[in-house]
């Protein structure tokens, strides 16, 4: 039997992507239910500039205000020193760098080609590994570019090679538009995992054209242990708002219990935490799972009443 | 490069579950866009007893306004002799029967045991081949019953083997509730394809809880090579109204093209197709690239505006 990791990333990478602000106090009642479900390994926010993303201007914060857990991984992601230093004011135990496969992409994203790039994250991982902290690697738009269509596999070997000479211990291979099928996945993969060991690597689909799930089985076929995922499905994608977000941590739970595969994690309460999420941001979330538990709560009640 | 035959189930299995009734006239305009789109392999509806299903209640009417095309595979199901009788008085190609691979589903959906369906199944099957027409069989509730949880898959061969006999040239096996997961469906094919060709079989899987693509995936893994969706997801669960229907068309498509493999279906088109579904049904589909094409469409009006 397999061993899986599953990284939620709703509160970071989902509510990024949420234009309905929540307060600190709803973030943290998310992440206490979150961990009541049985989330170990849990990314919290972003510490980028506040002006970039609103939602996310109370990092320090909430990262202050989660409970204290020795048992739950608390992650962030630090974009360069001035981040790292509001990061290591907080309790976060595990910080994220980030850069894009592709050139232009990069440059929307952090406003430089990605050569300029690496010294930033270099200066974030040395310290951030003096600190004792562990750092992960994001490499987005591996799977597909909004600008530039098709991203070379070479590109992304190049990064990751980067990324983990710097220390970074694990990358995380973002469908960051989710575009992305289970061929595709599967050629990336093969062709990664020549260069870079399989452990090493995560695999983050968005679910924008309905193939989270299936590129995320495809993964698991080629090793990748680590899968990130967001509660209720939370997100979008800023190229299509209105479209759908991260692979759903509901929907991922559900296929790896059914292939024999131990989450830990308790479905109903995961559902409790996104309906919550539901009522906050004033809109259904995508999770099939969590449309289903939805329906079949309602029918009871109905009945019951 | 793998042949797919796609079977487009949505103006049967997917309005059978929607409550909006739509009328013969707005059908047939779906019918139009579906065939427009490239649709080729078309279950329209289905001749079982008015009463029992009043969204299909105007069966022999609709199939009697299809557009003539010799290109257009029109198909319906087909309970019994009384329902032949009113197919036989339509230009429908394609006949399908069906049963459960679980007794009590069975009973439920078809008021009979199994083995008291096989001889009207015969019948209906016999009569059929004499007047010309090609019969497949439906197995629902092979992957799990609502009301006896797993279903073995030695009744299914058995189910098949019988279906085969009687002359059915192909067994679309239904996830009916939506519950099964990848290895499942490994497992189940695995075991079936040693009793039955694959090329016999079709995988007719639902979204309930996300796991439709991933499925359909696997069933293609193991030879598969006919797949049921429909059109926007449409459809649904009678056992968990609100859940949703069947494997997305749209998703499916893009997966599958993705994977190097021409449906012949032009996605715009299908959306398109789509869209008018949902403003005649008064409510969003799930399929996800359905709702990323709505997205980009808006914004892109929005910009124009």
């Amino acid at each position: 039997m397999q061993e899986v990791t599953l990284v939620e990333v709703g509160l970071r990478d989902g509510l990024q992507n949420e234009a309905t602000p929540l307060s600190t106090a709803m973030k943290r009642e998310l992440a206490e239910r979150l961990i009541a479900a049985g989330v170990k390994e849990m990314e919290v926010t972003s510490f980028v500039h506040p002006r970039w993303i609103p939602q996310l201007a109370d990092a320090v914060d909430f990262a202050c205000s989660l409970p204290e857990r020795s048992d739950v991984c608390y992650r962030a992601l630090v974009p360069n020193r001035k981040g790292l230093e509001r990061a290591l004011a907080t309790p976060i135990d595990e910080y994220a760098v980030f850069l894009s496969a592709s050139e232009s992409h990069n440059r929307k994203n952090i406003n430089k080609g990605i050569a300029e790039t690496y010294p930033v994250l270099e200066e974030v991982v040395k310290e951030a590994l003096h600190q004792g902290k562990r750092v992960r690697g994001y490499v987005s738009t591996v799977f597909g570019c909004p600008y530039e269509g098709d991203v070379s596999v070479g590109q992304t070997v190049e990064i990751c090679e980067r990324l983990l000479k710097m220390g970074v211990y694990e990358i995380s291979l973002g469908d960051t538009i989710g575009v992305a099928t289970p061929i595709q996945v599967k050629e990336k993969l093969k062709t990664l995992t020549r260069h870079v060991p399989p452990e090493r690597l995560a695999g983050h689909f968005h679910d924008t054209r309905g193939t989270a799930l299936v590129n995320a089985y495809v993964a698991l076929e080629e090793g990748i242990t680590t899968l990130d995922s967001a509660f209720g499905g939370m997100g979008g994608c800023p190229y299509a708002p209105g479209a759908a977000g991260n692979a759903a941590t509901e929907d991922m739970v559900y296929m790896l219990e059914g292939m024999g595969i131990d989450t830990g994690i308790d479905l109903d309460a995961l559902c409790e935490a996104s309906l919550l999420a539901e009522k906050a941001l004033g809109k259904p979330l995508p999770s099939k799972v969590l449309q289903s538990f939805s329906a079949t709560k309602q029918q009871q009640e109905g009945k019951a009443t």
